[in-house]
C-alpha cells in the first residue's frame, strides 16, 4: 500500500503545479484526480465528501516530498479515541459490560458482598436496574473486579471474555463492532508512515488485550485510564504484578493530552474523537503548527448503528456526548465532523457495502 | 545491517548443526565462525567472550528462523537502564547537575529561597558541600527547579543546558560520554526486529529530550521517573501543558517492572542494568519463558572509566550501587556481568580502539 500512496502523492502534487497553469481546465482534472484517489488510498468504505478529502489533503500535506508542511516520518503520531469512535459504544460500553460479568465470581469469593450495593442490584440481573447505576456505582464495580488481580490472570481472563461476550443487537463479538472506514484510516496512515495510537477513557490493560488482534496496534500504542500495580513474589519466588486500587491516569477530558505527555511525550498531528471526552486532545493536537488534522465522529445512523448525543438536535443519552457545544467548538476551530449517515458508505465490515 | 545479521543467522545455525556431526573439527570452525561474527554483528568495540556471545546467542535463538525460542518480531522487546548502563553516572548524575544548574534561575524568580537550605549551600559553589547534600535536599531541588515550567519551556531549557555543559573529567558534553560497546548493542538488538526502550531513574523528560539524537530512541520508547502535567489555557486561549509536583511514577527498583506495565504492557526479552535499582528489572524479565537476556554492567575500570560499587571489593559511592548480594543473585540467576576493563575494547567513540 505504502508504494501506492507514495505515488498518489507524487501524481497528485504534480497535478496540483500544473492546475495553477492550467486553470481553465481544472474541474475536468480534479475529478481524474478524485478518482485515482478512490482507488489508492484505501478508503474504500468513505463516501466522497469533505471528510474523506480533510484526510486525504492532510495526508499529502504531511508525507509528501516538498510539501511545505510536510512531517518527518519518526514525528508522524495519530491518536484515536476507542468507543464510539473505533468501536460501538451505545448502549454500554463494552467494558462495563465485562465488570458486570464478572461480578458472581468477585461475589463468590467475597460473599458478603451479595447483599452489597451496587453488587446486589447487579446479581437480580434487572438490566433496567443495572442500567440506573451510578458513574460512582461502576466505579466501585470495577475496582472490586480488579484489584487484586495478577497482570497475567487479568489479560487471561479478558481474553476468555472477549472471545464469548456477545452484543445484545447484533449478537455479534464486540470486537466485531468496529469501525470499518476507521479501520481503513488507521491503516491508511500507518501506510503513510504514522504512528497510531489508541488515546481512550476505557480501561489501559483491557483495551490492551485486543489492540492488535482488531486494530493492528501494538499494546504499547493504547494509553488509557491506568490504576497502578504492585510488584511481588510467589512462594516459589516468581515475580508478578498485582493490580493496584490506585488510579494512576483518568484518560478523559484533559487527562487526554496529560496522558499524551505522558505516555508518548509528543503532540499528534492527528486526532479522532466523538465526545466532550475528547476536546481537550483535538485542541491541544490542533494547538501545534504545521497540519494538523483533528475529527470527530457524529452518530447520526439510527438505522445502521446508533442516533445520539445533544449535537444537531440528537437524544442525549450516558454515553459518548456529543454536545452542541462541542459541535460549535468544532466548527470555529476547523475540526471536520464525520456523518456516520453521510461519510461512511458502510459501517460494519460484515455489512455489504451499499 | 539487518540483511547481513539475517544471512550471519543462517550461516550459524548450518554451521551449528554441521559442529553436531563433527565435533573433531569444532575448535577450528568455530573460530572461523566467531571471525564472521565479528564483521557482521556490528559488536565491533567489545572483545570476544562470554558476554558478547550471549549477546549473540540471544539474538540468534529469538529471530533465527526454525529456532525452538523463536520470537515473532513483534513481540522483540528490549529495555536499558541508562545512568551508568549507556553513559556516565559517576561521580554524579547528569540531570542532578542540571538541576544544581538552574538554581539561581530559580531563585532570581523567588529570592526568599537565597537563605533556605539547601539552596543557599548550592549557590555557595562549594562542590563538597554540594556533594554532602542528601537525597532530600536534592528531590527538594528538583520540584523546585522543575514545577510549574511549561513542557515546552523545560524542552527548550534542558535542551540548551545540554548544548552547554560539559562533564569535569573529559571537557566534553554529557552527551558524548555514551558507551559505544551499549550503542552498537541497541543498534544490534534494533537490527534484529527488537524495539529498544530506556527504563531509566532518571526523569522521563529530561532523558526524552535528548534520547533520539544520542541513542535513536524516540520519547515514547522512554520510561522514566515521571511526574503529572496539568492542562490549562494561555491568555489567548492557547492551551499547554505544565510540569506538577506530583509523582505518578517513581522508576527505581520494582517501580521499573511497574513502569514497564504501564508504558509497555508487556515483558522484555533482554535487560541491561548495572545497580540494584535494576534487579527487580532483570528478574521480571528473566522470569518470562523462551530465550530472556540479562546483563549488568559492572564498572571496574578506573583507568577508561571508574571502577565502583561493592561487587568484588570496588569501592561504595553514592551512585549506581552493585552490591555484592547483587552479584550473588546475577550469577544464581543467570544473568551475565559485563566487565567494562575485559569485555569492552573502547568505551566511548572518541576513544581510539585499543
Amino acid at each position: 500500500m505504502k508504494s501506492d500512496d507514495v505515488s498518489f502523492g507524487i501524481d497528485r502534487r504534480t497535478l496540483v503545479s500544473g492546475l495553477a497553469l492550467l486553470p481553465a481546465i481544472s474541474g475536468t482534472l480534479l475529478s481524474t484526480s478524485a478518482q485515482a484517489q478512490t482507488t489508492s488510498d484505501g478508503l474504500a468504505s468513505w463516501n466522497d465528501g469533505r471528510a474523506k478529502q480533510a484526510i486525504l489533503d492532510f495526508v499529502w500535506a504531511t508525507t509528501a516530498q516538498g510539501s511545505p508542511k510536510f512531517v518527518p516520518p519518526e514525528d508522524r503520531i495519530a491518536t484515536f479515541d476507542q468507543d464510539g469512535t473505533l468501536w460501538v459504544e451505545h448502549p454500554i460500553y463494552s467494558q462495563v459490560v465485562y465488570c458486570l460479568d464478572r461480578v458472581p465470581a468477585v461475589v463468590e469469593q467475597d460473599p458478603k458482598l451479595k447483599d452489597v450495593e451496587p453488587f446486589k442490584t447487579v446479581l437480580t440481573g434487572n438490566r433496567e436496574a443495572i442500567a440506573k447505576l451510578s458513574l460512582h456505582d461502576l466505579e466501585k464495580i470495577l475496582f472490586a473486579t480488579l484489584t487484586g488481580m495478577s497482570v497475567d490472570d487479568f489479560e487471561a481472563e479478558a481474553k476468555k471474555w472477549l472471545t464469548s461476550a456477545k452484543d445484545g443487537r447484533w449478537k455479534r463479538p464486540y470486537t466485531e463492532l468496529t469501525y470499518q472506514p476507521m479501520l481503513e484510516v488507521m491503516q491508511y496512515l500507518r501506510g503513510n508512515g504514522f504512528k497510531t495510537y489508541i488515546v481512550t477513557g476505557g480501561g489501559q490493560d483491557f483495551v490492551r488485550v485486543y489492540s492488535q488482534q482488531i486494530y493492528g496496534i501494538p499494546p504499547e500504542q493504547v494509553v488509557g485510564t491506568a490504576a497502578g500495580t504492585k510488584y511481588g513474589y510467589r512462594k516459589d519466588g516468581t515475580p508478578f504484578l498485582t493490580k493496584e486500587p490506585k488510579l494512576l491516569l483518568n484518560d478523559n477530558d484533559a487527562g487526554k493530552p496529560e496522558g499524551i505527555h505522558l505516555m508518548i511525550g509528543r503532540r499528534p498531528h492527528a486526532a479522532f474523537g466523538n465526545s466532550t471526552g475528547d476536546r481537550e486532545m483535538l485542541e491541544y493536537t490542533g494547538a501545534g503548527d504545521g497540519a494538523r488534522l483533528m475529527m470527530l465522529v457524529l452518530h447520526d445512523d439510527a438505522k445502521r448503528e446508533y442516533a445520539y448525543g445533544p449535537a444537531q438536535g440528537l437524544p442525549d443519552t450516558k454515553v459518548g456526548t456529543f454536545t452542541q457545544e462541542l459541535f460549535d467548538e468544532a466548527k470555529k476551530a476547523g475540526w471536520t465532523v464525520i456523518s456516520m449517515k453521510s461519510d461512511w458508505k458502510r459501517i460494519f465490515k460484515f455489512e455489504q457495502n451499499t
